[in-house]
Order: structure tokens, then C-alpha cells, then sequence
């Protein structure tokens, strides 16, 4: 778009920054506590069938456990990003808003993975929902710096680039696999754990710190 | 009303004025992470069924959408108005929970749409929900500008009073619509993207910009 | 008690002290938007029958909008309270976690108001429930003026303390009357209109505002 | 890990620590308010009903007190441990959301123990709940300070994991009883009023109070 974009900065508007990252967190927090909700035994059993019922939920509090670590991850990468905003402006605040619209679809995906974890359709579901996250987030960290609002550098702004790429392709991946097999296709998920990332988050943040 | 308003600076009371904001944006975040929970499927397919399933929630997700859209334009709108706001006084805050009551009204709103769309009653509803912040919003920034709460100059005040008034009537017009045929008032609403106001905002952060 | 209390002051423990705040803001914004998930329609009817489910939410909506205001009030009250409080300790955020305890309980006591109106276990279930938010909000303030947390003035705190027990009194009168007659039992709540209370908040920001 | 930790200091990143607290208070009073969604009575019930149904819903009254004083509780420790910390890294993020994953598990806890409160299984899920969240939080205490994120000093921090392993020891010792007696198990806990810890965290906040 060849629209002037009109940016405000972060010092002298604290209070309207900090909104942004308030209203986000918000999002984030009650995002990842809904989850919860979808635990939960019947109300009508008798006292031997409890440990039954809670064991039953193995499944759903597998897919508790990845979903709460998957959203948390994403406050965190949100968290590393905002850090190096210092300007904001109507674009950011709208990338911002789409991105969180795909985070809280998560609760709902996450929801019927939990059930129905050898479905296909369960699988792609989930699989573009978080390799939509990423991709929008890294749109909105590319879009923000062309804009001038980040201090990030280019070296660094390639590097999560290509990371975020790489993630979304090892979702988009899996889609293919889950339309072969199913079963198989959590297992390509481990390729995120073989790579790793997190050095380079420790990277940006001791170029960072004081 | 004759009383004297009795009006404290936001400098000098940021936490004060930090927690109207603070309450406001945790109002949205769970008004509109709540969406969610409206998608859900049954815990007694098949797996072949799954896909099916998903598919039958597709008037849902587009509820969601639009719904998520809609709250956080209005976010974004509160974040605009609370940035020229300098001083605060009780009304203010009564008109700002006044507003947020019929904010945090959408989620319903937009589940008897997703369930209903071609409903009269449904499409009533959510105009009027719709219709109803976009008004209480003006209402509140006007009553805001007389008492000296905001910064906003007579010009922006009143074009920002002609577009509030413009959207509202489009939500009243498709309210007459719906009683004729349901089916044609979500087109109405299209006007809203005719008219476009987001130059709007554009001036006025270019105005407030250092 | 006879122990020895230990403060922190406001300043230098800025972040520690609008934890609290934030914390409460959380509790009072979700339990106020949590009101929507009692509205609801059945998902299996037929167009012509929505308007009047819809209708039949009319009981509802009118303990949505009435519960939406007792909550944003109370919000308001602590907003006020707080903005006098220069220091804290233990005890007084004990005393705070109380009395969120209670408006935690509104959105429960609001659900059974609204589906049994004319139940004396309702009424007096909802007239308990807002009688002890009172009590212990104002509890809390009177504690934290002895222990030289806040700034009000004697005068103030026994204007706020005869306004607390006025309240409190119309709601336990409002319990035996229920037991009578639990239809005329919300009527003498009007009793709350009738003395006002506004004039008192807008006299301590006038003192406070500079 | 020999890694070497890369710490961002809170001066200087207040924006970014505060939303460390910021999510994490989120997180808290979602979980908090949460509880009260356990709470309900059918709605088909005649007025000389709701009276009963309100009386049967006791359990779930003291399973909702319960959990709201131990996750307001859990509140007051994370607050009272981040008031000491001084500087932040991705460790300490994703321990606190460790520790955050636990603390968002209890309004299930809770919600079985309630419903089954003499059952073995609900005992043990309960207590291995509350644990979990006091050892994580000791780890993650632990952890900060050898990474000099906090200024808790020796003697502090040995008293404080004293009283954490205190603590989760009756939690587990309540576990073996729970095998044996279901009934019994619970008195077990009174063991942690015994104790009594308040002094502890008396003689924290004496020594940091200016």
C-alpha cells in the first residue's frame, strides 16, 4: 500500500502502547485458562469410578498440556517482538488483532485434537491453525519494520524469518502426511524440537540488554 | 444536567486513570476471546465424521470472524478516544461501563446470528447491539468534549459524530430491511465498507503524532 | 490483632502495588462479562420461533443489566477506595481477595435471581451476596484507615461507613421481607434510589482533585 | 544447563516485565473466576425447590471457597516472589508459565473434588495439584535466585524452601493416607495451619519495606 503511514512513538504514549500489549496479554491469558474448560468428569458417577474418569481424560490433558506450552510459547514470542517495538500505528493495531484472532481459535482446535486425535480432519485443523499464528505474526514483525516501528536489525529479522518459515512448512507438511495417515502426522511436529530456536532468542535478547 | 463536574487530570493519577483503561481492555479481551467457546463439536463422532462436523461450523467461524473483527474495531475506536481523554470524572466512567455493558453483549448477539442468519429477529438484535455501542460510544465522547475531558477539536469532534451517526443509521436502515426480508439486511451493512472511515483515525493520529 | 503491621508504601513499589489493582480489574472484568454466558437460546428451532425465545430472555436480560451495573458500581467503588490507598501489606490485600471472593459469587446469585424472580431463596441468596460485598468492602476500608494506609479524612470514613450499613440494612430488611412476600422483597430496594449515595463520591474526588 | 543466561534488568524494560505480571495476573483471576462457573442449579425447578437445590449446592460453596483462598493465596506468593525479582530471562518466563500451567489446572481439581470429595482418586488429583504449583514455584524461585535474577538473600530462601517442602510434603503425605481412607485424608491438610507461614512472609516484606 502506498499509504504515508503515521506511527506514534512509544515514549510520550505509554499508557495508549501499553493498551496494546494489555489488551493482548488479556487475550493471551484468557485464551490459555479457557482451556481448562474442557476438562471435566460426569457428575453422576459413583465414588469407584472416578479414578476411572480421570483416567479417561488422559487424552485431553495431553492436549491441555501441548496447547497451554503452544499458547505460552506464542506470549512469549509476542512478548520478545513487542520488546522491540517503539513505535505503533492503526496497521500495527490491526495485524495485532488478526494474529489474536488465530490464537483464540486455538482452545477450539485444541478441543478436537483432544477427541478425535487420529482424525484427519483434526489434524489439518490444528495444523494450519497454529502454522497461521506463526505466519501472521511474521507478517505483522515484517510489516512493522518495513515501517520503521522496530529496531530490529536485518540480519536478525531474516533469521526469525526463516524461522517462522520453517515452522509453518513443518505444519503445512504434516497436512499432507495427515491426508496419507493420520497417525503419522504428529510425529512430523518433532522436526520443531530437532531444529530449536530458542538460541536464537537468546541472541536477540543479549544484543539487547543493558 | 446542572450538577458541577468535579474532574481529575490523568497526570498525577495514572493508576487511577490506568485502571478505567486497564478494566476496559480486560472487558474486551474476555468479551472477545469468549467468542470461541460458541465453536464446539460433538464428543460422539466417528472419526469420518469429523470433517463434517467442521464443515457444519462454518456459519459459526464466520460469526466468529466477523464478530471478532466487529469487537475489535470497537477496541480500537475506545483505544482512539481514551488517548484524547485527559481528564476523568465519574460520568465518564458511568458512560464507559454503560458502553461496555452493551459491548460485552455481542458474544450473544452473534451466536443467535451464527445459529440464525437469516432469522429477522437475529439480524434485529445484532443491529441493534451494534447500532447501540457505536451510539453510547458518541454519546460518551461528546459528553466528554463539553465537560473538558478530551483534546479533540470541535471539527474532529463532529466528523467523528456524522460517521458514528452514518454507521448507526446503516444498522437502523437494515433493522427496516430485516422486517421485509432477512436475507437482503446483511447486504446493507455493506455501506459501512462504501463509506470507509478509516482516513479518519489516519487524521487524527497524524494530528496528536510528534 | 496485636501484631506489629509492616507496609509498603505506594511509591518505589509501583509495580507491586498496581498488581493489586490489575488483579482485582482481572476479577471484576471477567466475573462482569461472565453475565453474558447466562443469556442463551436452543440452537433446534425454527426461524419464526426466535423472536420469541428471544422474548422469553426478556427475565434474563433485565438480571444481566441490573447484575452488569451492580458489578461496574462495585468496580467504581473500589476504583474510588483504592485511588486513597498510599500503602499496603498482607493484611489489606487478604481483605481485598475476601471481598472478590463475593463478587466473584454475583454472576451464580444473579443466574438464580433471574430464572426464580419470585423465590424467597433467590432474593435472598442475591440480597446476602451484595449485603456482604458492602460489609467487607467496607471492612476493608475502615482496617485500612487504622493502620494508616490511606488518606480519608475521619469525616469521610464515617460518612462511607453510615452509607455501607444504610445499604447493607436495606438488604438484610429486603431478607425478612422476602421470607413474607418475596414479590414485594426487590421493591424495597428502591430504597437505595431513593437515599443516593453520588453526591458523597463526587464531594471526596472534589477534595482530591487539583 | 551451562548455558549462559542472558538477563534483561526490570529498569529499563519496564514495559516488558510488567507484562510478565501483567499475563500472569490474567492468568490468575481468569482461574479465580472461573471457579463460580461450577456453581448452578437446574433451571426446571419450582419456586419451593430453589431453596433445596441452594442447600445441596453446599459442597460445591466450600470446594469454590476453598479454591478461591488457595489460588488467591498462590496470588500472594507469586506476588510477594516478583517483588524481589530484579531482572528477567527466558527461563524464568517459562518457568512461571510452568507454574502458570498448574495453577490454571486447579478450578478442575477442584470442581471433582467437590463433586467427589470422599474419593481416593479426588483426593489425590487435588493434593498432587497443590503441590505440583507450590514445588514448581519453590523451583522456579530457586532457579532465579542462582541466576541472580532476585535479591532474596541466603537465609530467606532456605526458610522459604523449608516451608515449600514443608508443605508439599503434607500434600504427599495426604496422598498415602488418601490410599487408605479418602476420609481422613483432608484433616491431613490442617497440618499447613499448624505450621503457619504468614510470619515468613511478615519478615520479607519488614526487611524490604522502606
Amino acid at each position: 500500500m502506498a499509504r504515508e503511514r503515521q506511527a506514534r512513538r512509544r515514549e510520550g504514549h505509554e499508557i495508549e502502547f501499553g493498551r496494546i500489549v494489555a489488551f493482548s496479554d488479556g487475550v493471551f491469558s484468557v485464551a490459555i485458562t479457557l482451556l481448562v474448560l474442557k476438562l471435566g468428569i460426569s457428575d453422576q458417577l459413583t465414588h469407584g469410578e472416578v479414578a476411572n474418569a480421570l483416567w479417561e481424560q488422559r487424552e485431553k490433558l495431553l492436549a491441555y498440556t501441548i496447547s497451554f506450552a503452544v499458547i505460552g510459547r506464542f506470549w512469549v514470542v509476542h512478548h520478545s517482538f513487542f520488546a522491540e517495538v517503539k513505535a505503533f500505528d492503526g496497521r500495527l493495531m490491526s495485524l495485532n488483532l488478526f494474529s489474536l484472532g488465530w490464537v483464540v481459535l486455538i482452545p477450539f482446535s485444541s478441543e478436537v485434537l483432544g477427541e478425535y486425535a487420529s482424525s484427519t480432519a483434526a489434524v489439518v485443523l490444528y495444523a494450519v491453525n497454529l502454522a497461521g499464528v506463526v505466519l501472521i505474526g511474521q507478517w505483522m514483525s515484517w510489516d512493522a519494520r518495513q515501517a520503521g516501528l522496530t529496531t530490529i536489525d536485518a540480519e536478525t529479522q531474516w533469521e526469525n524469518m526463516a524461522h517462522a518459515l520453517f515452522i509453518a512448512a513443518v505444519f503445512l507438511l504434516s497436512v499432507g502426511v495427515a491426508f496419507v495417515d493420520p497417525h503419522i502426522a504428529p510425529y512430523v511436529w518433532l522436526l520443531l524440537f530437532v531444529e530449536g530456536r530458542s538460541h536464537l532468542v537468546e541472541r536477540l535478547s543479549r544484543r539487547r540488554s543493558s
